[in-house]
């Protein structure tokens, strides 16, 4: 089908390869015109503005924006529902806090302009690997997309079959087969987005988990310990290992083997490790929901902690410690 | 080559019919008659005691070890080693504390016995999927079980060369192929268990992220929310989906579909979660080495908290905010 | 000086006891006449409805509302709003979120009627210890207010100056002396809630770190432990010792010392604990700040925690176990 | 009465004054004989030697160590055991694990030398305030001892009875009145230790509790906040404002006020903050009685990430970010 998409970036760009390949018509536009002469060059039709876009497309139209949260999908939306009219549909597929999602869905409304809110998980595997995508906003609209998200998504064969995979699929179920194309309608304007956010919040968790098992390992070998219960880890070879018949095996600990076997030190890294909205708001679902996420959150702060030389909190506890017992700190390094 | 296994639990058992397959000679004993001859009925060799496991075997000889860990563990290797004598190997491949391996082996060496510690991985699913092994111990005993060992792990094709899938192998690795096989050689004695106390570490982090993660969805459509920011959220339909092509695709996640796919409410578990000794080990290990590991240990006590009704913290701070603010607490349900 | 006072509840009713005690004259409303009739008969001009206490107080007025945050105390400061003009102060002494006192400000600021949020801390002691006082808001209308805070707050006093005591007040410092008497103007519109609210995080945090540290003495006869390492501690006695010379010397402590001294079972407590908003809005001010506040965050849970009988999370993990261990809960009890 | 000290640091010489002040007969010991000869010169009687100290002690003696935990107490007590004979008492007052002690007072028991094991809070301010005491070990001698105990301890005016503060002393309550004096005999050999070692647990939670509150209020101004929403708050004077008639006022809270009043910005302190193993033992215990102790453990972790630079972790993190996201990180500073 024909679908226009907005914002060319490092998903947006392969979103788009991979709905040509499947055939479909894209409509494309993005701020910098050679990201748009680009995908023209590749069976694209490009488009100049987003009035032009909007007037290359045969209403119901429909346009998935894929530009960064806040601000620049805020205005996107705006400048696009101008030229879009009752009937077509909106999709943001970018990380919006699902609270946005309600309340554009609810501004545009009074128009007829529908809006769907789409959680994409995929990074840079996603053209290869397929997104996997959580759809919430009106159903009529979404059910119009199928053929898009059918495509955009990894499909059955998304998960593979080895030996002790287990296939979940029990029979007679035949609700949200989508789930097995890697897709799935969520529910009403927001759902989408809190689906993907959770996911996000999930991530952070455990890769915080592999993370903290890994710094044990690595440390295991520490001058403190007892000389006949230190251990220098092959941490490379561990993690290769963990990938075949173990627990742990995850699609996070494929890509940590990889960066292992790489250089087991990760010494290019320095440990400055950003978060985006998506955990945040997690922690403040879990919060306005009273569920206690301590994992989760857990690893949200120590992100946060991995940013900053040092607390003022941890100067607080030396100025204490030095309050009631006399303790001196070492001098700065 | 000749084995033998002692504990035929749902683990050994299926050891010994893995090892079996690849044609080894098992030679087996359990505390339970029945057991013995439920695998001698299957090809293995059973023995009536210890002793006459010992004289069944053709020296050097080689007997794994898989018992509870603790009491059970201690007297096995005691009254074992009383038969055995200098180049026979005992494997520990239970869940022991490796600093009772370290301590065990120490202990055996005058006698030339040599001790291996091998953490085993594989629960149910090893039978079919095979066991991912960490070694650790006397070198050139782990070299000569290098036939069993392979026997037991999954091998090459445990992990599943699907798509997307990361193939970690970088050309002209060598060392430490048998990662790849899915066994390892970790270094002296302790390491083995070492490695798997953290493997379990890590898994008790990584299924409290999942459980935080669908107690959140779970919770989306709370009254305590607006009406329009709550969803009513299909938890096994999303966890099916979030297999195929997302970040936190995993085996775990594999197990919560399929339980969530039986039933999306687990009303047939109340969620009093047992921990073993290998998490609280990870803590003790992590505080050892100074390691700060918020994930993992907010894991365990996820689940200490899980068994108990109510603390005594908890009627601390009841009693605390009667005695600043009157505050009541509704009475005891 | 005139100062009205509206919402007569323990708190609110101590207030006016205490302002009364200093001379100053109180209107008082409430919709519980009761209330009103009861504070008249102690020496307070009593008022039938908002109307008719605006009317009573000679401009430019000031009015304290305590009231409970969100609704009421919004619809109690639009409808007062009503009645009173320019030059007038409206005094938000509740828990509100610091975020609606902008808003609030905002709003009023086009009528000229001025608003300041305080953040009360005083609990059932404020009558006979005097309120902790945390102002934001318009710094005028704080400056005529001062000689009702001087009222409420503390004082000098309010600090034994016991041997070991540390007066921190150095020589030369004269700024914001206020502090020393027990209020403080903190800064623009919301700055005396985000004061209050950080307060009560704080409060939180503590009240945690004493609860688990009972709970490890109470439980310091646990039959787990070795027999020799086994303390049947006295729970009471400990937290009355500490009280004297110890570095955790507190006045919560001296609560928990009270409440123990009476029953150190603490067995009319049930140990299901609530939160008010201020430890939620701490954490998600944390969040916004990028303050990494692991302890303030774990004492929350803890309190969503202990008003749940089982989480799904919970249920999740006894899935997760059954499905990769076969490991089976106990049945429930 | 007559009581040896060894170790005369900080700590152990201002418990010679002490005692000395309520007319005890001190006999000192420290292997640097300056520190010796200063006491001497006080009124104390010098010691060359361990041999020498016992020799001037008239049986039965009573000796109290008070040199670092670990190595150089179990020495201590070794070696001073070789002078010492039946009825003898040994005190430990140092922050020695409570296990040591159980083990050490079995040690000590065939030869009828008696151990107590006495936790000792006080610190710089112990002289001026008074040392809060946890007995723990043989009860006869810790009776024999109640003279040094009672003036070591802070005595009933330890604490303030200010207008609000509360006296948990209930009429009738006769058991452990020395509670009220600041010491107690709280259980066989260990208890002592072990109480002492949970005080530092609550410790650690409560620093970190007003460590991360500052931090909150620090960066209120933050630029990533809203203009409406930043303050530039006072930190310094409202620490001085919570120590009057506010739920968190405490001797900690007096300590910061103090720090934050001679400089708000603390920028003497680099935040890299030291842990004693009370901390750690706290936690580990916390975990062999099964109790959720997050706070208390959080805490702990806190300081061991101040002083790291980086964490193996956060180096993980950014790892898997570049793996499945492409996310590079900023360059090392």
């Amino acid at each position: 089908m024909q679908i226009a998409m907005i914002g060319l970036g490092r998903m947006g760009a392969n979103m788009v390869r991979r709905l040509m390949r499947d055939g479909h018509h894209c409509v494309v536009y993005d701020r910098d015109a050679e990201a748009v002469a680009r995908l023209a060059a590749e069976g694209a039709s490009g488009a100049e503005s987003l009035a032009a876009l909007a007037a290359q497309l045969t209403p119901p139209r429909a346009a998935w924006i894929m530009v960064p949260a806040g601000a620049p999908t805020e205005d996107t939306v705006a400048a696009l529902a101008e030229h879009f009219s009752a009937g077509d549909v909106l999709i943001d597929g970018g990380n919006s806090y699902f609270k946005d999602d309600v309340r554009r869905a609810a501004m545009l409304a009074p128009c007829g302009i529908r809006y769907l809110d789409v959680g994409t998980s995929g990074g840079v595997w996603g053209l290869e690997r397929g997104y996997c995508l959580m759809v919430g906003g009106d159903a009529e609209a979404a059910q119009r997309l199928e053929p898009v998200f059918r495509s955009l998504a990894p499909g059955e064969s998304g998960i593979a079959p080895s030996a002790g995979r287990i296939v979940a699929r029990t029979a007679g179920r035949t609700a949200a087969a989508s789930a097995t194309e890697g897709w799935l309608y969520c529910g009403p304007s927001g759902a989408g987005h809190f689906v993907k956010m959770v996911h996000n919040g999930i991530e952070y968790g455990l890769m915080q988990a592999y993370a903290e098992g890994f710094d044990i390992l690595r440390n295991a070998a520490a001058e403190a310990l007892p000389p006949d219960q230190r251990y220098a880890l092959p941490v490379a070879d561990i993690a290769e290992l963990w990938r075949r018949g173990s627990v742990v095996t995850s699609w996070l600990l494929d890509l940590s083997a990889d960066a292992l076997a790489r250089d087991p030190d990760l010494s290019k890294y320095s440990g400055f490790v950003q978060d985006s909205g998506e955990g945040r708001w997690t922690v403040q679902a879990a919060i306005e929901e009273s569920v206690p996420a301590e994992v989760l959150t857990a690893a949200l702060y120590a992100r946060f902690r991995s940013r900053r030389e040092h607390t003022f909190a941890e100067k607080m506890l030396s100025a204490m410690r030095q309050g009631f017992g006399g303790h001196v700190e070492p001098p700065k390094a």
